[in-house]
């Protein structure tokens, strides 16, 4: 007899299923930060990542199961093929191809188009009913993309958007006050990266609102310049990557929070990408970051945060810049 | 309008469900240690308290609730009917009389079916899929009862057993030994209590057998008499319960434990009351502790120790003794 | 050769310390509920409890104990005797004395000042660097009681206050709107108990104060009455008292949380009693509520929240009073 | 008055440490992926990185300041200068240099000896009372090597050792076994890496040793071939280099989980490369993987574990090697 069978009286067969499962699409270092955020956090313990380049992911699954003794026992599978993927809770996205030297905005989406045109109708084969996180860039119009390739209704695919740009925010609020990041609050909203608008009303400490204090707050008069805040947070990305060679550790994190209140339907509120066409006077049907709650059912509510004639003027620009984008889309 | 209409733009309906909802029957010491472990431990974030006293189970599930924000927005709810459990993925019963002066064990038994004859069918009808852990006492007797009541397969009802004594053992054993409790590895089988059975030959720190190194270990003519750890294990649980009128922190730890394994389809190994017929020669249809698999489906394997001659005695004349007790209740 | 020296080969001594040490006078229900949840979040390994019931206090410890593989092998100690406080990095006092029937206040105030009296300086003995968290009742006279007694510096003597009552205030408002508490911001300040006070200007929801949604709220002409919340938080106590015989779980999170932003050194802000004169008009040397910088140094900043006239009132009053309660007292 | 004047009222300056700040030397990808378990896994939440790539170093630090609003607002410093390193309860040093092609493994040795004659005096200096984990590789030698070069008592200097190699022994009896890799007993001792030491005589489920059902078990002659296993586990690292170009996730982990049983006191068992002289017959002054117990003093006992007379060959042959690799050392 095999010391398997003398070692085991079997009672029952196993079951595959966590309840928690997370595909990641895209093994670099932004799907691999996200793996490993999502596993030490126990956001959840069962991972399913998707690459097309086949030896890199057999060795990222390895080292994970590797370690499998030291993140409770999470089950971490791998494969070219997206059945590998089937019934996942949650899909979050990190593949795309990077801006060429020369290339223009539009030409990197259509090429980002096309890998989507690829991922997402077999992610949403496999789990139908699936909520999906997009975080390749440009990430806004990207979740559009992904929107419009897949389907599925706009509750359920959201973009990963401000939320990184919020923490960041935050971060250096905090640092400059000398108090936790998590008691310095202010969110981030608009386009990811460069044109994305600072609620200066918005942010507080213990609901004291800064700009009650220092009515100039944010703008150009202000003689403390608190401004420079927002401009690090929109350099700080282009920092590290000079610095490091990408972004990792922080838009992992954040994925991971994002996966947390999802799967544990939390109704927690995030700034992510979302679809904006009738708030605070969008036309277009466009993707943009705005303060939402997030639970299993994906977005919840969008918060109507009151905004100045300035910040929404710039919500609508970016806006009409992106319908200008995704208009020259080929899908 | 009003301000939640001012503040929120709907977007999708929020659902209910969280995939890892567990049930408590009984909101005593041992169930409210059951669910405080649960959810500081982040083993579930919703939790449903079932109880006849419906004062007591408002006061603790508002207790529950006020502590929502230390305990990530976990949810509670709380009734008297039934209603509320549907849907679990685990039920937890703890509740049940406690013996009287004079009382047989047989008449606590019987009073204590009496009172699972209305629970059982009641948990079963709103979660016919759940797995099933009975905490109340005599325990494995009642798992036995509980098998029978609800008609489920032997692999959805477990005992909480002698996880806990094994516990026990492991921290009295550690102490002795210097060393954290978690690299201390033993296991006490066999019947929740006065007549459990240390297995001294499994007994190892980092794969070295204790036996090995004292052949006589556990046994009367052991000099340095390590009996006397399993004797303080069955001591313990009384002395507490003399101390402080009950025991609850380590059993609720034990059942939070249990409820991991099952909730994120662990596959790790506990002592746990299963049914054993067929096991180490014993013949009748008893649960009794025996080292199991535990996942997603339940019991999924039971180990096979190679047993000491008086280890399996013991074992089978438990089982004679519960199945006599056994044979006198009335369904 | 004993089993023990054969299997050890020694090389160095253990140390006893881990650093992060909390005493817990009091294991009454909201002492355990604290110690449990200190264990359980992880908020330190290292628990020593003090009490004059030697016996419950015997039996908590070793059921406790009973538990440690289950909570990462604390360490978990129990003395009649203060010694066993030895270099804690935090002490919480939850002993105390209840109120007897027809018992003025100020009476009560005398009899848990004169346990104090007896606690605080065998605790500053024995842990002459520490912090201290008052949570017995009333908790803001006794915080300024424990200031006088210990001689400590203000920074270190905080009383639990009224960050419970703000996670129950939280926890209400996010039931009304349908989000998690954690993204419900809010503080009740001042008094711990019936004369404390919401500030409603500051209650917001990503930065969206409700106050600007709605700016009667909290008043008595809100058509909406929003300010049925802060009575229900104010009712609430009493209900679970009446319900459950007393409340535990949600105060000991509470503590937990405090001692987590002390232990870690988090800088993060909570609405804890802390000493105020000068603050708001305050000209008494008394101990309030207002929202908090917690350090490893303690209180490090209170914040300056913009009040209305009719918020400041009520704090001086209760300041009046207080001081006029602590006139009497006989240390 | 300035908008943080207006804010604060300042009670007490802050202080800078948390008591359990850990430095890292070396951000390459084995560092990183220490870093990030020991804050995903909340080991510390005060982090010091030291490297000589200035621009990297600031871009990691960076990175993971970005995210403190999703780690518990933990302290991540970096810097060039030792300085930063100050205060330190353990550092972990994974810097190093890789083998040439054609490069022996004394000028290999040699080349770090060098790195370390640098960075070991400077971490001494800053944090005399530290515990030393040695990461890069050789991993054996040169913890030596730090040891020789430190002048600390050998409990403090401590080899990450085969800590690793036996996690992946575990995950691959798990994987085998169809059960938890926690539940998955089993140590691989001495050398790191190709010369490593399966203790087959541990292995052991619930206590069941494999080769009391297998009694061939590990050998030659086993039909049953679990032999096998490890030598994929000596396979394993040159794979998932060979895929993927390095190995950081559970090299990363394992390093978490010893810090944890360090900054924790947790006196648990781990195998970890210790000074050996006297042990097993070895009669050098080398550096080797026993199974020992960690807590705050660093190794505090090495386990005797009874070894076939082949084990304990293997282990002085790796002995007797390494000692002719060290005689050539110049330090």
């Amino acid at each position: 007899m095999a010391t398997i069978d003398k070692l085991f009286q079997p009672v029952q067969d196993k079951v595959d299923d966590t309840g928690n499962k997370v595909t990641v699409v895209g093994v670099g270092q932004v799907g691999m930060a996200a793996v490993f955020s999502l596993l030490t956090q126990g956001v959840t313990n069962n991972i399913a990542m998707v690459d097309v380049m086949a030896d890199k992911l057999k060795g990222e699954m390895m080292d994970l199961q590797h370690g499998s003794a030291f993140m409770r026992n999470a089950k971490i599978q791998a494969s070219t093929d997206y059945s590998i993927s089937a019934d996942s809770k949650l899909c979050i996205v990190t593949a795309g191809v990077r801006q060429r030297e020369g290339e223009s905005r539009l030409d990197l989406v259509q090429r980002n188009t096309d890998v989507l045109k690829i991922i997402i109708p077999q992610l949403v084969k496999y789990s139908p009913d699936a909520i999906f996180i997009i975080a390749s860039n440009p990430v806004d119009i990207l979740t559009y993309v992904t929107w419009k390739i897949s389907g599925l209704p706009k509750h359920r695919v959201i973009g990963s958007g401000t939320n990184l740009d919020s923490a960041r925010f935050r971060y250096l609020l905090s640092e400059k006050l000398g108090i936790a990041t998590t008691s310095t609050h202010g969110y981030i909203i608009g386009e990811h990266g460069d044109s994305s608008v600072p609620v200066w009303s918005g942010v507080n400490i213990a609901g004291v609102r800064l700009s009650d204090l220092n009515p100039k707050i944010g703008s150009e008069s202000d003689p403390e310049n608190w401004k420079e805040t927002h401009e690090m947070v929109v350099k700080s990305a282009y920092e590290v990557i000079k610095l490091k060679g990408y972004t990792s550790w922080a838009i992992g994190l954040s994925l991971s929070q994002l996966a947390r209140a999802i799967l544990s339907n939390v109704n927690s509120v995030h700034a992510v990408s979302t679809y904006l066409k009738g708030e605070h006077g969008i036309e277009e049907e466009v993707f943009l970051s705005l303060p939402c709650v997030l639970g299993s059912a994906g977005v919840c509510d969008v918060i109507r945060q009151p905004l100045t004639e300035s910040e929404t003027a710039q919500l609508r620009k970016s806006a009409q810049l992106m319908a200008q984008v995704q208009a020259g889309i080929n899908f």
